[in-house]
């Protein structure tokens, strides 16, 4: 059978199951804790928080294939399925004998994988009756998803968006209000725990940690609120998987097996979702493959961080999650690769990477943007620059390959497009990209704040 | 067979040949004149300003079907099949009986239809040897969508940007720049063409006939280069075919017959290129279907203007074209929809709609806007404001069906997305949006200085 050069599932064979890796995990990742007593959270005390569908995929650590309600597929059918590209183009001008292929998640008007759990949690929110739900979003992408997901199931969106993006990105605002959507710069005085970070740091841009406190302060103190989030969650990775799982569905259609799966990771979102089925093989033993997470060496949580139980948040709101971090209230340097500037990581991609089975790199900025323009001028895309992390990587490693001689067959995740990054591509072609990477003192002095557990 | 919610057409079912509606029209569109004998421009006249093949291309009025050179069907396939989509959503919106289709035609980084003539354009300057190309662009898809394709095919790209939208639309120029293209706003002090109308009109935003005056100028006096058009001429609606054809081979395999066609029309390289093989079957009487051009209320050129000769660019360097005109010193007012903001229309659209073969309306921008939106929260793509105006006016045959009962088949040219169009989005939101009618003596006074033949 000839692989053509993008391949597209046919909508008959489009995934209509989640995998959940935890599964096949043998040792768990850490469960989350209560606060206040640091016992395991329960059912009933997330419930307040999120939605009580949701809840249950939160905690569940053994279901393996979760069938993805119709009104979801629906939804999901405006979009996907998302083409996963040979990059024959990228291939030539690396002149390496590694075959790469992308799969491309930004054809769609969020710019970005996020749509795939903005329109779950969305979704079990109007089941659930609720009026509306609150988030936080870093570079916007998040946001934008979820006011579409929220404008096409009738409920209100509240979204706080940090404050650095807000202000580089006023695009993506507009975006959210095409969509029905309230936002608002975080920290922020509407809620008291902004008011505490504004009050403790007068100057500061904001982080998703900042964003995610007042998000959950909002939606827990408005009834018929829920919070939701973008990322680092089990039940998002879990929604994630369907990129993974289309992608698997495709590669074994034309029997393309990947030596590598390389992806960029903040919280962990696309990651987690690209390598899901994949690493399910691995953990029972019947494929081996090797899993690369691109973080950036501005906020290098997994390269860089410890193990460790954290907030998932500034303000300290949240339930404790065990998960390399840089502890929460590190803020990162103003970086551009905004989606990748949170200061933990989900606890299955922790946890899989304290077990070896997922490796780790950190890549500057100014090498990320070269990347960037180097896949654009020959694959079409214009890149988002998180999405670039993994653009990177997989050139480093289609390169390696050169110098060996290996055919390795690499899959990376192309998480979205930079149409509203050109602020940062501006900075790149003017020189002034910032190359800020933390000291080990710095780091050191926000792990010594973790929390005692 | 079932259809599906969107139609990829497979890499072997693509179209390989452009359609040349030219072919089967009886009476063919006027030829172009020399500004100065006002005789039919010859080939050895037009080779001086556009590339041999493209020349060939633009005079030839009998071959019916062009094959698709190799090295521009694999650029194709980079973002090509473009999908077909069923708007099931806006159909339960409108609670029509319609059944509505859209050619979407956005899914590539230039943001729109413009990059399909922009790969054939450079293709054929790279095979002649040449060392670059010029052009103009207003909202910036055209100049990104060239940028690309000179990048591929590693060629020089100057453009000349309508300086409205080099204001309007800062990112877009970065977007050129990350394909390696200089940037001009026009008119600007770099052109003989652009000082005179600088003096002229001092405070001027610009228009596209400024700017392809500018362009052509630096064409013809940099030896190596040649002038590119991205819409109005022959060669391009024959290079846009590749839309209605993919388009039809996709309705064709599941049995849809459009009953009406609509699209946007600035100079008509998006509508000439999708109605094209349509028209055919009507131009031949093998099936009749109805064809409509929506232009904007600020820049009506088949519903006010008049069908004459006229100079392309404002500063008359350019050949005489016989279409509906404004005349070519029209400036629009400022116009979100930038690309649509040219004084004339394609001579090809311009024959056909005096043939009574095609119909127009215009519709004003807020109403535009407003369609815009509701398509948007419906549909998720957050479409380009030039695209809106078919969404309007499909939306408007939608609901007429409504009364009538009439269970029509309405197919739309989506021809792009309105990610750098949020200045225009935000004024809406903002009330600020602006809905001049040039008046009836404006109009009469612009036509009054036509050329005299």
């Amino acid at each position: 059978m000839e692989i053509p050069y993008k391949i597209y599932l046919s909508e008959s064979e489009m995934p209509r199951y989640w995998y959940n890796v935890r599964a096949d995990m043998k040792k768990k990742p850490a469960p989350l804790l209560n606060p206040g007593t640091h016992k395991p959270m329960t059912a009933a005390e997330l419930s307040g928080v999120f939605c009580d569908e949701l809840v249950k995929q939160e905690l569940d650590n053994t279901t393996r294939e979760y069938p993805i309600p119709e009104e979801i597929l629906s939804f999901y059918r405006m979009y996907r399925p998302s083409p996963l590209v040979r990059a024959y183009c990228l291939e030539e001008k690396l002149k390496t004998p590694a075959k790469i292929y992308y799969k491309f998640e930004g054809n769609n008007t969020s710019g970005s994988h996020k749509l795939n759990s903005a329109v779950a949690q969305a979704y079990y929110a109007k089941q659930q009756g609720l009026k509306g739900v609150t988030t936080e979003t870093g570079a916007g992408q998040w946001g934008t998803a979820l006011s579409m997901a929220c404008s096409y199931f009738g409920l209100d969106c509240k979204v706080y968006m940090v404050k650095v993006s807000y202000e580089q990105k006023p695009f993506r605002r507009e975006v959210m209000k095409v969509y029905g959507a309230s936002v608002t710069p975080s920290p922020s005085d509407t809620t008291q725990v902004g008011r505490k970070i504004l009050q403790e740091h007068p100057g500061t841009t904001g982080s998703l940690g900042c964003a995610i406190s007042e998000a959950v302060e909002t939606a827990v103190s408005n009834p018929g609120y829920r919070y939701v989030l973008g990322s680092v969650l089990n039940q998002v990775l879990l929604h994630q998987s369907v990129i993974g799982v289309e992608t698997k569905i495709a590669m074994d259609k034309y029997g393309i097996h990947p030596d590598v799966i390389i992806g960029c990771a903040g919280g962990g979102s696309n990651l987690g979702g690209l390598i899901a089925p994949f690493m399910g093989e691995k953990l029972r033993g019947e494929r081996d493959c090797r899993f690369i997470a691109v973080e950036p060496a501005s906020c290098p949580s997994l390269t860089r961080g410890v193990y460790a139980y954290d907030f998932c948040d500034t303000g300290m709101v949240c339930p404790l999650a065990k998960m390399y971090t840089l502890g929460s209230d590190f803020i990162p340097a103003p970086n551009h690769a905004g989606g990748l500037r949170y200061h933990g990581m989900s606890p299955i991609l922790s946890e899989l990477y304290h077990q070896g089975m997922l490796e780790a790199v950190s890549v500057p900025q100014t090498a990320v943007f070269e990347a960037a323009e180097a896949f654009a001028r020959v694959e079409g895309i214009l890149p988002a620059p998180e999405s670039s992390h993994a653009i990177k990587a997989a050139m480093d490693e289609a390169i390696r390959c050169r110098e060996t001689g290996e055919e390795k067959t690499i899959l990376f995740g192309l998480t979205g497009t930079g149409y509203f990054d050109l602020v940062a591509y501006e900075k790149f072609h003017n020189g002034q990209m910032d190359d800020y990477v933390p000291t080990d003192e710095e780091l050191t002095a926000y792990a010594a704040k973790l929390p005692k557990i």
